[in-house]
């Protein structure tokens, strides 16, 4: 018997206890009106600056722990907060004060024939688990999103950073308290044990969603052993299409701005399809680009990629190379190696445009733009959840609208239906 | 070792196999211009008309072998055709083909800031999974309802519709080659074992969403052991609650219609809830209108029915009774014994309605108005493939819309992000 056995049942009965201790919450939290939530996250984004310290203080602790694991530099960079990053958290938390309230938007509504009124609205989703890894502001992202939509969440960091988000939160919920709301709103699960992953997203009838961000090992995993509705996030091998009848200045521009501007997140391009015609001008230009621009390229015009890279998502300095033959060959590559994120055609010419934003199944499809536009900020929804890159309930990057479900609600004077 | 052993891999593989093949109908469905689709659904309800004969040939096959093995008179009863129900079969498609379209509707749409042209649009979903047991009708509507939402369907009906569900599927397959569309857009998969079930649910990649239609046990069941996202149906322990302020006669109609009109149907009332001001008026008479319309009583005045009563969908001429302590004791009870289909409050109170409809977590709110109003046809749908009771992606009725996702489409003239 291992020295963890002993304690997973408790564990289990924890995030359990949690959960309905969210619920409780969420209860209270739907009934809010805007003006309180708004208040609570101008509060908690005054209490983050506040303790700024106090946050820096567990974060070092982090960080020191992390070192001491010989944990690669740019993870620690993910980890690491200091003054600027702490007041860039809680402008967050002021940003989705402003921003709509989704509870209560009448969706559609009509009066049926015999006189019943008859409304869909909004209403939020009601505990929402978040799993995620690595960087400590997704704590009071997550916060903020689900508070103002009127969700409790309940929160499953990485262990690595479990010192910073229990600063965080703690703070989160004493502000919480000092507005006169529910401080269960937010909770902290333990990452000490990978155990409570499972039971959260096994928390079948006490969590409404489940969102994992993360790599994608992580959220096959969560996606695979969920009970509890879950929603894949981010995970992209995004393409970049040149075709025939490209402008290759073009090409070139949207190539290294989808490749190169930030190559560690969802929508990096991971790899570029070339169309045979003009494959013998375009790739030998691409590739130099590229090579110039410091990233390695797999495949070329000699040879296409091999199996695995192309259907690696490098989320580094890496891109994989392939000769198609036309706007169809291009699709069907795409619908089979793709994630379902966000795909790019390069070309003048309509049709084809016309016929891979038709032909193409992804969250996003960009005509000569590049595909680092997905993304909830580009979009205008001014705060993102994740990008969910499934088709149930949300596709795409997710915003406030995206956290709620909706309610029939039909008001009536003692209508009866016909046998 | 089982008989049944050797023959599991290869369900697994011939589930897997249809999947792939419903995946390339998908593609081919998704292009299709709303005219094609609606030719597809009237040129199907001729087939299905002019092969009625061999429908209910293969029905009288199900119904011999459904008698032999002793079903309930209720389910034989469900699992028959007759010339009648077979025309209605076929008014169903064309109904469906009257409907609009909702593959292209554009949702949102926005120029950024930089030129960029977004624009939100419905899509289908792709490959859709049915799981249903007995009636013989859903092979057919789920066909009609995926095919004009741009969907290809895998059907798997109960073993005691076997061939009923096959002649009607091949009637389906040969009308859809006869358009010149692919057959793939239906198949059935085989209810001879168990297994195909789990295989339909566990296919992550090559079905997109798995619909269970059936009893609280099935649907645990799928939900419990899915691997691709489900939508959670049709289980309803609906209640009606009787406010103090409410009007005894509107009241009694509510309650029996919501009660009786079918009794077997999700949106049907299980309990009655009653306010302790008025239990001793209210009571008496309302179970007494039960207890003449032929319902057996459950719990009442002296006593609330027990535990196991007020949880249970009976689906019968049963009904549990509790009493309550105003507004939001009920509501306390409705969250925590609801399975969240539809709700009614019996009131004149104003504030007690609005209290009622906010506080209540359910995919339906009524205010003096029977439960039995929660349905597609009635809400103006015109067709529904199921009732959601879960807050992913549609809850309540679902008609064409809830069959759809969306996918984001960006012109750009060359556009990058800036870093």
């Amino acid at each position: 018997m291992s020295l963890q056995a002993p304690s997973l049942p408790d564990l289990r009965r924890d995030v359990h206890d949690a959960a309905r201790r969210a619920r409780v919450a969420a209860r209270a939290l739907a009934l809010l009106p805007t003006v309180a939530k708004d208040a609570a996250l101008q509060s908690a984004a005054d209490a983050v600056v506040a303790h700024t310290e106090r946050i820096l203080a567990a974060n070092a602790e982090d960080l020191e722990a992390a070192r001491a694991a010989g944990t690669p530099a740019a993870m620690l960079d993910r980890l690491a907060l200091n003054p600027t990053r702490v007041d860039g958290i809680a402008a967050g938390l002021r940003q989705v004060a402003g921003l709509p309230d989704p509870v209560g938007e009448v969706l559609r509504g009509y009066t049926l024939p015999n006189g019943l009124h008859l409304r869909q609205q909004r209403v939020p989703l009601g505990v929402v688990g978040m799993i995620y890894e690595g960087r400590p502001n997704v704590t009071v992202d997550a916060f903020g999103l689900a508070l103002k939509s009127g969700n409790a969440v309940l929160l499953r960091g990485s262990s690595s950073a479990a010192k910073s988000n229990q600063a965080l939160v703690d703070v989160l919920r004493a502000s919480l308290i000092s507005e006169d709301l529910p401080a269960d709103a937010v909770q902290l699960l333990s990452a000490a044990d990978r155990s409570t992953v499972t039971h959260l997203i096994q928390a079948r009838g006490l969590v409404d969603v489940v969102i994992p961000r993360g790599g994608a090992s992580l959220i096959d995993a969560v996606v695979r052993d969920a009970q509890v509705p879950t929603i894949e996030t981010g995970v992209g091998n995004c393409h970049v299409y040149v075709h025939e009848a490209a402008d290759l200045d073009v090409a070139e521009r949207i190539l290294l701005n989808s490749k190169t501007r930030r190559p560690s997140v969802c929508n990096a391009a991971e790899t570029l399809l070339v169309d045979a015609a003009i494959a013998g001008v375009a790739l030998p230009r691409l590739i130099d680009a590229l090579e110039h621009a410091g990233v390695t390229v797999h495949g070329g015009l000699g040879a296409d990629a091999d199996e695995a890279d192309l259907r690696r998502e490098y989320l580094s300095m890496d891109i994989a190379v392939a000769v198609v033959d036309g706007v169809d060959a291009a699709i069907a590559h795409i619908n089979e190696y793709g994630t379902g994120h966000t795909e790019s055609i390069v070309t003048t010419n309509m049709a084809a445009a016309q016929r891979f934003t038709d032909g193409i199944d992804a969250a996003a499809v960009m005509v000569n733009a590049s595909t680092a536009f997905t993304d909830g900020e580009q979009f205008g929804f001014g705060a993102e959840i994740g990008i969910s890159t499934q088709k149930l309930h949300a596709r795409g990057p997710m915003g406030l609208p995206e956290m709620t479900s909706t309610k029939w609600i039909a008001w009536g004077d003692g209508q009866t239906r016909p046998a």
